[in-house]
């Protein structure tokens, strides 16, 4: 690595900023790795809600350098004896609970290699019983940093929790049935459809007894209020409000669902 | 660029911190500028004001050091064809979109040059309809960063949007005819009226049917609970109460107007 | 100091992070210190709270590396006259008001030398008097970070502001009496007991008219929703709900209290 590239860690937590709880992990970071860059994805996933956490990090860490150290922590295990995993997926280190929080990653990228992260000499002493992100996360992430290899944080092993992946489905009919499994603050809904299942821009989306008809280039494309369906920045079909919020004006959170119907494009 | 002198890039959004959003700025931006130190200025503007931006982008930037690539985004047209700026003033760099975002600091520091983005071979492909923050904004920075000139990133241009200034103005009579611009976390009341209009320390400070005779020195100054007008830190007229929120006491928010009246010294 | 051993700033205020005050300091750094990691501990103490910023910096110091500089501003007197005291403990160095907020640091790590900064050559001209974050406590902190030595800064000094300490206190019988100094934002209560009271794992702990038996090991070490004692990571006895708040299940805030009783082990 040259001296111009540091080396790049990022952190995906549900520890929020009030906290000094992220601050002290970055401390203990900087003392055994003073040259990496610390990067936040965010530390405000719902509270213990391991799967937004899957899909936030699935559709964060592509972004990152090369040999990024991707640390996530959604953990109501934590204490509790679960593992803790170490990947490699395309050149990208991933350190997380062993509670399917790198579902989304492992579906997208496969894993090269897993460890189960079992090596205490790295750990804080004594490790807490309730925050692990700085007793084990931490250190073994600045190791990483500094050029430890995944081999020397554990055994590898070759099965791991993974949750049930909330892909949408195409039925027998053609009709894609898919759901929202994340709000973002703007209000926007998105989906688990993606923008590859080939939705017709003249597709009918059905939502909450509401049907949105065709996909709109840009949230500028629907009258300020109007409600919109476009493919977001996550390559998934999102519904909109053009200057709203369409989790208020359709009153749908996580798990809400979602119906596409591809019209003929010779009607 | 010395070793020792990593360059810096500023962050100013209305993007929040909740969802991952500028953390995938931020990886994108140390994808190709390793060395970059990345700094939060804020990413709470209100949503899609342009003109709280705009303020909060002057108060800051001279703070910086000088090669500073400042990237602001407040972009309620994102995708619909608005262009994006690029300018120099006093040796920092500017990246927003052209919706006035920069005029407070170009009414300060008369802009060199100013550059319309058009060099798609910097941009990440595709290019979203929704997240330019990401695709254009990110690695046009990370570049500027790195090296590369103003000129390399499009065409010069001569015109760009102005939002109509809020500077206090004077009346006839003498008298400072401003409002607020803007209202920070502990309420107090940002006024466009600044300091080198030569406020007198014994002006009376008219707001919401109140009156403020003379100007504190200090929020202590007040007795706790008292309504003060003071020099902020940004070198403006402030309206505060000591261990208090002004914006409460009285019922103003942006765009509430304040009058002041020099009083003769010698009455 | 190595090149590869940047140098490293934390900081702890209750600035938030909406406003851009926090960025503009980071700016002020930077422009005297370019190499400089800047570190968030937390921005969000509540609101003028020096006891709290005591406790959460005492938490949180001592993970971060040798020379650190630790800045922690909680400053209800700002511009008033208070001093700001320059201090070093265990090889760390801490700049803040003279107003208590190094209280706790200071009971744990005796100071070697502390200081009163007075060195005005050091600060931002004209110093506001509303900003001493952005125009004392960030240049002088990105000068101490840079190499320069607490002697430059200003005078010894040999007294200080002292917060009465919220340590618990054994009673004549033998029963732990104490109380919440912080919660956290999972609703934990963080408690001024600590571990090293030798707190018997049979304890009764009483608060708020509950009474909890024993300690548990993990918040999973009880059913979901139900109320549990853990030693914390701070090395407090802390209360808890298991997927819950503790917080709003008892109706607890800082300064409840907790009265601990040891059980004889045979009993």
């Amino acid at each position: 690595m040259s001296p111009t590239q540091p080396p790049v860690i990022s952190l995906l937590t549900d520890f929020g900023t009030t906290d000094p709880y992220v601050g002290m992990m970055k401390g203990v970071i900087l003392a055994r790795c003073p040259a990496a860059h610390i990067m936040d994805i965010t530390h405000d996933v719902p509270p213990q809600n391991v799967a937004a956490a899957a899909y936030l990090l699935s559709a964060s860490w592509s972004f990152f350098p090369p040999r990024t150290v991707h640390v996530s922590i959604v953990d109501p295990g934590v204490g509790s004896g679960r593992r803790i995993l170490a990947a490699s997926c395309r050149g990208h280190r991933f350190l997380a609970p062993d509670n399917g929080l790198l579902t989304a990653v492992f579906s997208e990228a496969r894993p090269e290699k897993v460890f189960s992260v079992e090596n205490d000499r790295l750990f804080l002493k004594p490790v807490s019983q309730t925050f692990h992100g700085r007793d084990i996360f931490a250190p073994v992430a600045a190791h990483l940093a500094a050029g430890m290899s995944l081999d020397d944080l554990g055994p590898p092993i070759d099965s791991w929790v993974t949750l049930p992946i909330l892909e949408a489905r195409r039925s027998d009919s053609g009709e894609i049935v898919g759901s929202v499994i994340y709000v973002d603050r703007f209000g926007n809904l998105v989906t688990n459809v993606r923008g590859v299942m080939n939705v017709s821009s003249k597709a009918e989306i059905a939502i909450a007894g509401r049907v949105i008809r065709g996909l709109t280039a840009c949230y500028a494309g629907a009258r300020p209020g109007e409600l919109l369906a476009i493919i977001g920045s996550s390559g998934r079909v999102e519904i909109a409000v053009n200057q709203g919020s369409a989790h208020k004006v359709l009153g749908v959170s996580e798990g809400g669902q979602v119906r596409i119907t591809q019209r003929p494009e010779t009607q």
